[in-house]
């Protein structure tokens, strides 16, 4: 079934992120004048050493604020060659976790993590691993695990989970309710399975989150030249209508690495992202 | 199987494209010194409107120098949204193959398009279409056509086919001896697939053409910044010996978009190629 419109915004929110000149407080002030109230959280804006407020600060400003906060992002990075290096990607995603407590965000969005030269496969491995190995404190911290496949060309160094099948077999590999996917669509609009795993993800109660953004025509650069809803080839709103139609009530979560909006003004863009919301998502 | 090591340049072609610079002489006479005697010929250079010679000339030139050519690319781009483009695509892909005949390419590439917008599975479709159209007149004229999928990257407008199971799935439904697939490692490396679905081309009898690069970390530029075998993250030897397992033993063909390496000297680069190609390959 297609989407039905987006005729308000109680399901609409911006990943800090998208407004990277932004601090936290600016997030806030910024998203509650348009009218959203869901914001996810990327960890530089709650990290000091990043120039970003401590998480206890944070969680006063967003709970003052009203906010809702689908997501803390992001953890993961689990495989490394060095068990040195494994053992501490686990002890920061129990930081994470804790910090997604803190904050009272639902869920930390998980990008797994791949090592130039390593075998996918054995990265997978480690993935799998990792995660097991953190989803005791994710539970008893009330915090769900999103696993975010990231696209193909991400996959010599930032992601050895790249479609939501593989994604799904570490789900259906461990099998706890606190671990699901994140389904963005720049990631997997490409993807022949995609309406097929969704439907799936919706019957194994995995769908936790679902992202927005768009593919540009031509891509200027691999990180930093996402589009806004609209601005590219990516039919949002017919994945929209899938993951509805699978059970998914969260938020749409607004995620925009764009060099061109970055050097925007930053509060004209967070109106031109409203008027994105509503027309193209 | 791991591969074993490539001790001599017999199953060596090189892909006029990888020596962007220069003309069809200069990579003849390059190749030829080097001990290449496999050469894959862009259209770009058998293209008098592009500063090419006439394929007439270009046969008697790659005949009395006695290389042997693979390829031919790329056909393909079949989907559009009019009618009379999907028409003047499958003119242009018969003056292709027949461009294959005369100069005695084993087979043309298909770059098989994409149109940004339109959806996946009605452009492959058009795809299937356009291929079977085009199949009689490649059999009348001795040459083979081979699928390359295409990065997941290059999905919004230059390939709909993404993975070898796509490419798989056009063979499977066409069904004719000479239509099969080429395996460029560049945009397939990172498919949990890829491995069974290569098995699964040796025994369909599909597997037509193998190309070989590497995937640099990190990647500056989507189109023209792959690396050379052994600049980058991709094992090359495992999936030769997949491929070879799997009863390939045609050319192992370089096709290296960079525009680093077009800057430098080309002779030069040719010798790095050769010992990339016994070291890394």
């Amino acid at each position: 079934m297609p989407a039905s419109d987006l005729t308000d915004l109680s399901r609409c929110a911006i990943h800090t992120f998208t407004n990277k000149p932004w601090s936290l407080r600016q997030c806030i002030d910024g998203y509650t004048k348009a009218g959203v109230r869901g914001i996810s959280v990327w960890r530089n804006v709650i990290t000091p050493s990043e120039g970003g407020v401590a998480p206890d600060e944070a969680a006063s400003r967003l709970r003052d604020a009203g906010m809702q906060v689908p997501a803390l992002v992001r953890g993961g990075f689990f495989p490394a060659a060095e068990p040195a290096k494994r053992q501490a990607a686990l002890d920061d995603n129990r930081k994470c976790i804790d910090e997604a407590a803190t904050i009272g965000a639902e869920m930390v969005v998980l990008v797994v993590g791949a090592v130039p030269g390593m075998p996918l496969e054995d990265a997978r491995q480690q993935v799998a691993e990792g995660i097991e190995a953190v989803l005791p404190h994710a539970e008893a911290r009330g915090v769900k695990l999103a696993i975010e496949p990231l696209h193909p060309m991400y996959a010599a160094d930032k992601s050895c989970i790249n479609r939501m099948a593989e994604a799904r077999q570490v789900c259906e590999q461990l099998q706890h309710p606190h671990l699901g996917i994140a389904v963005d669509v720049y990631h997997v609009w490409w993807d022949p399975d995609l309406k097929a795993e969704i439907e799936l993800a919706g019957q194994q109660g995995t769908l936790f989150g679902f992202h927005v953004c768009d593919w540009r025509v031509n891509t200027r650069h691999l990180l930093t030249d996402r589009g806004l809803m609209g601005e590219g080839c990516i039919d949002i709103r017919t994945i929209r209508g899938w993951v509805e139609d699978a059970g998914f009530a969260g938020f749409n979560e607004v995620e925009v690495f764009s060099e061109e909006h970055w050097a925007s003004d930053q509060t004209q863009y967070v109106d031109r992202i409203v008027r994105a919301y509503h027309e193209c998502t």
